[in-house]
C-alpha cells in the first residue's frame, strides 16, 4: 500500500478523497486524513478500509512530522498561508507534496534542493488556479506546435450558482471563501493589455469596465478583471501578445449592483467602525450617509448614487435587508468589509438543496500564415449537492489525480512546479473528461478589439 | 546675544528669518541659518549684520551636533521625517526647539526626558498644525470659561491662490507641496462625527460629499472632508461634542472636478505605469480608458465619466491640456500620481507676479443655559510676492514668535507641546494681528445639520 496523507478535511476535500478511496483497491492506496476536528473527515470516510481519520494541530511540530515521516505523499488542503511548514517538512523528509494553492516566494525558495532531492513539490493544480492553467496550455501548446503566433490570450473563470438554484436578484450564492468575494480587487489598480497598450482599471471602475461573454447552453455572463493579468504571461510563453486580460465571471448585472457597496465604501477592510456590535443593517447602511435629521436612509442612499425608484439595482440593495432597523450586525470591532459579509451571509448563503457552477472560458487569438484565427475554449461544471460542489470537485480531482500519478511516476519533472507542461496536463485533462470537465473549441472569426472587424 | 539656530531655507523660512532680524537688535538675536545649499539664505539674510549662513549636512552628525551646541534654541525647518536627529541632539545639548510639523512617535517618545531637563519641544505652531490650533483653543477655552457646553467644532483651512492671480478655470494654483495635492485623501476612508452618528467617506466619494462656505469678501468656498477629523478630540477637550468636522478648502467647482482623477486611477501612487518616460499626456490619459481602434480618447473619457460637452470640467481638463500627443512624460517608472502632479504643474505653478491666500473658517456651536449659539470665525491672509506668499507667513512668524517668547520665558511648560494653552496662544495670535493675521468672529444661529431650523 502507498500511503497519501491529507491534511485538512474542508469543503475540497470531499471529491479528492472520493475518487482516492475509489482508486485504493487498484492502486493500492491507504489514506490518512488529517484535521484538527476529524467529524468532517469520519463522515466522507464512511468506514471504509483503506482509509482512517486522524487528530492533527498542524502547528504541533512533533505531530505533524510524525505523520508527514509515515506518507509516501503529502496533499496539503490547508489554507494557504499554512502550506510552508508542511512543505519544509516533505522536503526535509523526502516526500512529495500537492497543494492547489499559488506558489508564494516561501514555496519557490524549496524549488532547488526539492530538485537535488528529486522532490515535486506541485501547486495551483486545483481551478484557478489549476484547470485554468492547464486547459490553457493545452491549446496554447497545440497553436504553436502548428506554427501559430499567439496574439490575444484572455482567460474568465467563476464560481457560481447553477441556473436550477438560481433564486435571487444577483443571481449569485457565496460557492466558496465569501470574504474573498467581498475584498475582491483591492489592493491597487488591474492591470492588462489591451492591442498593445498597457491599461490600468483602479477600483472604483473595476466594476463598471466588465466585458460581456455568451456561453452556449448557459446564455449571458459578464467579466470584470483580475488584479494583475500580466502574472502569467511569461509562465505561459506569451510575451508577444497585443492582448493579455484575465478576469472573474459573474451573471450579468452583478457587478453595476456591486459597484454601489464599493462606492459607498462598504467593502472596505483597513479600518473598523465605531460601535459596530451595536448596530443594526439600517446604521451601517447609514454611516456611509450625510446625516440628516428629516431624510430617509433610503432617500439618501438613492439621490447619492443617482439610483431610480424603477432601477433593478433598487431592488437588489432590498432583497439584501441593508435598511433593515432592527437586524443587528452583533460583530465587535468590524471593518465594513466583515459586517458586509455577514449582511450578504444571510442572503446568498447556498440552501441545503441548492448547486455551484464552475464557469471557465478562453479565448485564443493567433497569426497564422497572415491570416487571424481564434479559438474560443469552454467549460461548466454543475455541482451534485452541497458536499460534492462544482467548486470541490475541480479543485479536488485534479489535486487526487495527480498526486496518483506522481505516485506512479508519471509524473516526474521535480522542484516547485504548477502544472504548466504537457507531462502534467495531458493525461489529467484526459481523466477530467469522465467527470464531466470537459472544455468544448469553437472556432471563431478573430476580432480582436475592432468592432469595424465585425 | 541669544544664539538662534535655523535648519533648512526653504519657502517658509523667509517669513521667519525676516521677523527675526527685524527684533534681532532690541532681542539681541544673532541668527544661524543652515542648510546643505546656502544660496537662498544668503538672498534672505543680505548681509544683516545679525545673521549668518552656514553650510550643513543634517546627516553629517559631528557638523549637526557642533551647530545645535552653539545655540540657545533651534528652529528646525527641515521635511518632518528629518526633524528627530536634531531633537535627539537638542535634548542631549539642553536646547529648546521649535518646528512647524505634525508630533510623530518618535518626536512623543522625548517628552520625558524633555521635562526631566526643563526644555521645551514646541510643535505643530505653523499653519494647519499651528494657527489653526490656537485660534480654535482661542475661542473654546472661552465658550468653556463662559460656562457653555461644545456641542459642534468644524474646522478648516486651506492655501489658495489670491483672487487677483486667479486666472484659471479650476481657481486653483500651487501654493505648496504639489505632491500632497495630488495624494490627498488616500490612505483610508475620511472619518468624522455628524450629530452623534460616525460618517466614513471612502477615497472614491471624497470629493463628491462637499460642503460649502461663505467668507465674507471673498464669496464661495467648498470643503472636503479631512482623513481623520477625530485626531484632535481628546486634546481639544471635544469629547462631548456632536459633531466634529475638518476640512480642506477649495473654490466651488474644484472638488467635483478633481473626481475625475480619482475616478479615472490617475492619482494613484501605489504602482508604476510601464514606459511612463516615452509617453505623451494623451497616451498618459488614454491608459485609464478602454482600448478602441476608432473612438478618441475624448469621447471615451466623456462616455465613461458622462461628460456633457457644455459641462465645465470638460473645459477644466482641456485646460491643462491632458490630450495633447506632443507634450511628454519623460518621467521614468513614475506613478500615477507622479505623472498628474507633472501635468498640473505646467498649468498650476505661480506666475512671478501671482499671490497666495490662506482661508481658514472655524464654526463653535453650544449649549448654554438650555439655548445653542454659534460662533463662526475666519482669516484670510494675502501672500505679498512669491517670497513673501501667504503661507511662509502664516507658517514662519508664528514659529518666529514662539521662538522669541521662548528665549523670553513667556513659554515656560517643558516637554514636548503643540500650541494648545493660553500662556502660547494668547500672545501669540496677539503678535500676529499686525501682520493681517487677524480672524473675524461672527455670531450666527445654530443650525446644527437640521434644515428645518432654518
Amino acid at each position: 500500500m502507498r500511503n497519501i496523507l491529507i491534511i485538512g478535511s474542508g469543503k475540497s476535500t470531499a471529491y479528492l478523497l472520493k475518487y482516492l478511496l475509489d482508486k485504493s483497491e487498484s492502486e493500492q492506496l491507504f489514506i490518512t486524513v488529517a484535521d484538527l476536528n476529524i467529524t468532517q473527515a469520519k463522515t466522507l470516510i464512511a468506514n471504509h478500509k483503506n482509509a482512517k481519520p486522524i487528530t492533527l494541530d498542524v502547528f504541533n511540530d512533533s505531530d505533524r512530522k510524525t505523520a508527514i515521516q509515515a506518507a509516501d505523499i503529502v496533499i496539503s488542503m490547508l489554507p494557504a498561508r499554512f502550506h510552508i511548514e508542511v512543505a519544509k517538512d516533505c522536503v526535509l523528509y523526502e516526500k512529495h507534496m500537492v497543494t492547489a494553492s499559488y506558489v508564494d516566494q516561501n514555496m519557490q525558495d524549496l524549488h532547488q534542493e526539492a530538485i537535488k532531492k528529486g522532490l515535486i513539490l506541485m501547486n495551483e493544480i486545483g481551478v484557478d488556479p489549476g484547470i485554468d492553467h492547464m486547459s490553457a496550455m493545452h491549446v496554447l501548446d497545440r497553436i504553436r506546435d502548428n506554427g501559430g503566433k499567439l496574439i490575444l490570450f484572455e482567460s474568465f473563470t467563476g464560481g457560481l450558482v447553477a441556473p436550477e438554484s438560481d433564486t435571487n436578484l444577483w443571481n449569485y450564492k457565496f460557492t466558496w471563501n465569501p470574504r474573498n468575494v467581498v475584498i475582491a480587487g483591492q489592493g491597487g489598480s488591474a492591470k492588462f493589455l489591451q492591442e498593445g497598450t498597457y491599461k490600468y482599471i483602479p477600483y472604483n471602475r473595476l466594476f463598471r469596465r466588465t466585458e460581456f461573454l455568451e456561453i452556449e447552453n448557459f446564455g449571458r455572463f459578464e467579466v470584470y478583471a483580475n488584479r494583475d493579468s500580466l502574472k502569467y504571461q511569461s509562465i505561459y510563453g506569451l510575451e508577444n501578445v497585443k492582448t493579455l486580460y484575465r478576469g472573474t465571471i459573474r451573471r450579468v448585472g452583478f457587478c453595476k449592483a456591486w459597484n454601489i457597496f464599493v462606492t459607498l465604501g462598504m467593502t472596505d477592510d483597513s479600518y473598523t467602525i465605531e460601535d459596530s456590535e451595536n448596530m443594526s443593517y439600517r446604521d451601517f447602511t447609514n454611516a456611509f450617509l450625510p446625516y440628516s435629521p428629516n431624510d430617509s436612509v433610503e432617500l439618501k442612499l438613492r439621490y447619492q448614487l443617482k439610483i431610480d425608484q424603477d432601477d433593478i439595482i433598487w431592488d437588489k440593495l432590498l432583497e439584501l435587508d441593508i435598511f433593515n432597523p432592527n437586524k443587528k450586525v452583533e460583530l465587535v470591532k468590524a471593518t465594513p468589509a466583515q459586517i458586509l459579509q455577514k449582511i450578504l451571509m444571510d442572503s446568498w448563503t447556498l440552501a441545503p438543496k441548492d448547486k455551484d457552477m464552475l464557469v471557465m472560458y478562453h479565448k485564443f487569438g493567433y497569426e497564422k500564415d497572415g491570416k487571424h484565427y481564434q479559438i474560443d475554449s469552454s467549460m461548466v461544471t454543475l455541482g451534485q449537492d452541497q458536499t460534492y460542489t462544482a467548486m470541490a470537485k475541480t479543485v479536488g480531482l485534479p489535486v487526487a489525480i495527480a498526486t496518483i500519478a506522481i505516485l506512479n511516476k508519471k509524473i516526474t519533472t521535480p522542484g516547485v512546479q504548477i502544472p504548466i507542461n504537457k507531462e502534467v496536463y495531458e493525461p489529467i485533462l484526459k481523466q477530467l473528461e469522465p467527470f464531466g470537465i470537459t472544455f468544448i473549441e469553437k472556432e471563431v472569426p478573430y476580432l480582436g478589439y475592432n468592432p469595424l472587424n465585425r
